[in-house]
């Protein structure tokens, strides 16, 4: 069954079949039980923040539009689907046909998160939006981690160059790709990733290997020759001894380009040893010999502790490359974001909300099609976000009104928020991203989704950006809501429809009781 | 500077600037002094299994060889590096015509490797094969990481089916293509990712989800609804409360279609609550109503960690389907491989053998153009490792003669091996895989790969196939290895020309005193 070799590859343009296989026996089950007339709407959250997060960022969503637009099923696909000989004719021939028709609502790339916040809505035939999620989760997921260890590196790093190294510890192509981006949004100076700087325009940078200088006689034999060839040198100085040897001919090179008319800011790049130790001895060599403001590069597994730690010891480095920890977050590598159904909705009826429950309360959801609300203070810093049904009254806050409370309810209970916060303004983060199918919106730049993640990080207060135990960023659910899943919650098991709770039967004979079908 | 909406994306067909910015640097700088005529010998190591491993499996061989093979500049990837204002047009010119010329020597997929050993052996113009460097470390320290972590997962399951169910949580898609394909080579039975079963033929599995039960009035009637659409249906039994609703509602499932004579498996699947606690009440539950052998899937949040102690405790699950932790490998998410130049060659002359420093030895290359030999003993066992240098006379044991030692040296003393071990065959791991910049071997299916590493690894003593603490697999450098490495470190700094150690001069003023040239 392999595909022959001109097949080997996936193919950005032909991504349909990049989905769980149940998504497919579900898809094909709507359409032999006659449900294709459903409609659904799914909600993408995520439960956790990384370990010692304050907030996350978005990131991925251009490249989610980007697939859901150009979703086809090719004659390939149907092929391989009718060789596993589990779906029928009719529904290969709907595939054939396939064209995303959803809705969808989004909370803006380089937009600031947290828990079980809706950030991604998506609304269409039941049989479309099952199919998408795994598309939803495998960019989302995987972009926004990046982006927040990005924002992370950025808070250790200061003003420092942050340049992102991690393709070769990235899974595969756009692993590195998709991470390059999606740092650069989170607070990256740039990336080792050349096709990140064609494609998206991240800004490349880099110097040269250890090999460079294997490859020539003498090391400063290398050098010369690497300062010949490039203005604004940086030269790799440990392949031999850094101390001995690698930064007295940096010096020795940087003194030459001097004397011959050409001077150079001096600038090294240490690649192993203890990065504050020889980064301070370089500082002392360079400035020793006349060059005031040395580029001191620093690699070699930094993630942010170890970052913070070297700035704490004085490390006169000011240029920091992070590559395995931060393409790949290693201390917690995934985001777990999932992709729950929410509510349904036959023909043109009201929507009726869903629930799933869980022997773990935390991985109960929360029901209906929603808005997220972010509420800020005079100053423009985030107080509080609401998450609210969407039918619910519009928000506005009055600030010539006499403050009266926000209506928060569970799921930590900010009643009190109006007397306590002086929420001045307040913004709905659900931002329209398709329709019928077709994107809305307009296409922000890489610059402006970067500049909004900084931004947006900025406005938070310190105890929200520190690197270890910070502050828990208040989320609540509106009183209508939380009213609404614990009804819901009391209806188990089978909270849908049916009789009354309480109207019996055995487990095994009856779970069908339950709860109204109406929102 | 960013790519219009038709070229966002990265193609298979044009991933050329997939690579270090420094590669190209250091390319425009190899060619601006002159140096196109040196050859370079590089070659592909990792330092360090991941935790508690006593073995990697090598997988990403193929997908490299195919991006080698159609390695092109694009016009628009000349125009990108054209706009960078950096590199000279004659060295644009010559990559517009680039093609791969290397000859390459590997491991094949599928192979048990260790520590330091030489998996990959790239060889040809130094320019070129400073290229490479990413797209090796891209494809080979991934896929190596995941084909090890399903032969893990493998040990813990021992003969239970397992599923790669990581799509979702991958590093975007060939992060989750790659690694389905990576997974099976290591010992997965199936994925839930339908592109890795059109494109490379793995096995595709998978079942509902939640918002199938969702999506009806009733668990029990989305249950029915599932098992009419589906042969051997597996009910996910979770979405409200496993024991009292789930478990029922699929034992009167399956109870409906034994009375309909449509007998089917009992199959379950538990995602989520105590995986022992609830797996027992399953069999218990399926097994009282006559239901023989249940088909018990569980997923949530394994590893090879409590897929073993979930076993110990006698859960008497069948199939696990293993996502976040074996598609992000998450207790170690990056093999730390490297690519580093071993020896360089003027036009037709000598290879001279380059080395590394490192005030961290163990970051200390071996020099030198290498073979790795693997010794086996009478049934089939690998003994020991060995590496030499490749103009060491053939290795050949003749089980005729009297014993004599094998000759190792460094990294452990292995020189008692043939008096302990007694060896009786052995082989050369690094085989011909490009010439020329042409593919050489064939390419070995999916299936013949998976073989391949399921029967190194059943080949291997047990106490390597422990999850903790494993014995470590002895490795030697040969006698005339490791006396070249300490003559190249002797010659420290600068060990690669001019006059003899001792010679003298400042550090600053002198580092190039060295080493012979020759090998």
């Amino acid at each position: 069954m392999e595909a022959d070799v001109s097949q080997r590859w996936a193919r950005r343009e032909n991504l349909a079949l990049l989905t769980d296989y149940y998504q497919l026996t579900m898809m094909g089950g709507y359409w032999k039980t006659g449900r294709q007339d459903l409609s659904a709407c799914f909600n993408y959250s995520f439960r956790d923040l990384p370990p010692h997060n304050g907030f996350a960022v978005t990131a991925g969503l251009e490249q989610l539009l980007d697939l859901v637009e150009e979703l086809r099923f090719t004659d390939q696909d149907l092929d391989y689907l009718k060789d596993l000989g589990v779906f029928d004719q009719t529904f290969l021939n709907y595939l054939k046909d396939f064209r995303a028709r959803c809705t969808i609502q989004a909370v803006p790339e380089g937009t600031l998160v947290f828990p079980e916040e809706p950030i991604l809505q998506v609304e269409g035939p039941l049989i479309e939006a099952q199919l998408l999620e795994t598309a939803v989760l495998n960019t989302l997921n995987y972009q926004t981690l990046i982006a927040t260890k990005a924002a992370r590196l950025r808070l250790a790093c200061g003003n420092d160059d942050l340049v992102e190294f991690g393709l070769r510890r990235a899974q595969g192509p756009d692993g590195g790709l998709s991470g390059s981006r999606a740092a650069y949004i989170g607070g990256a100076t740039g990336t080792s990733n050349v096709l990140a700087g064609k494609i998206f325009g991240v800004p490349v940078k880099g110097t040269h290997a250890h090999s460079w200088v294997m490859s020539f006689e003498t090391e400063l034999e290398a050098f010369r020759a690497y300062a010949a060839c490039y203005d604004d040198p940086i030269l790799l100085v440990d392949t031999y001894d850094t101390l001995t040897s690698g930064l007295p001919n940096a010096v020795t090179v940087f003194e030459e380009l001097r004397a011959a008319g050409r001077p150079a800011r001096a600038a090294i790049r240490l690649d192993s040893g203890d990065l504050a130790r020889l980064s301070k001895a370089a500082y002392r060599m360079f400035t020793e010999a006349g060059f005031e403001d040395p580029l001191i590069v620093a690699s070699n597994e930094l993630d942010e502790d170890l970052i913070a730690d070297l700035k704490r010891q004085g490390a006169p480095i000011n240029s920091w490359g992070v590559g395995t920890h931060l393409i790949t977050a290693s201390d917690h590598p995934a985001l777990g974001g999932v992709y729950k159904l929410v509510a349904i909705r036959e023909g043109e009826g009201p929507w009726e909300p869903r629930i799933k429950l869980s022997s773990n309360p935390a991985k109960m959801t929360d029901p209906g099609r929603k808005r997220l609300i972010r509420y800020y203070d005079d100053a423009g810093r985030p107080l509080a976000d609401l998450i609210r049904l969407d039918d619910e009254a519009p928000d506005s806050i009055d600030p010539g009104q006499p403050a009266t409370p926000v209506p928060f309810a569970e799921r930590h209970d900010l009643s009190y928020l109006r007397a306590v916060w002086d929420p001045t303004r307040c913004e709905d983060l659900l931002q329209p991203a398709m329709r019928d199918g077709q994107r809305v919106g307009g296409r922000p730049s890489l610059e402006e989704i970067r500049a909004r993640a900084r931004a947006q990080v900025a406005s938070l207060p310190e105890e929200l950006r520190r690197l270890r135990n910070p502050e828990i960023y208040a989320v609540g659910l509106s009183p209508r809501l939380a009213a609404e899943k614990a009804r819901l919650v009391r209806r188990v098991p089978g909270v849908l429809a049916g009789p009354a709770p309480g109207a019996g039967g055995s487990p095994a004979s009856d779970s069908g009781r339950g709860a109204d079908t109406t929102a």
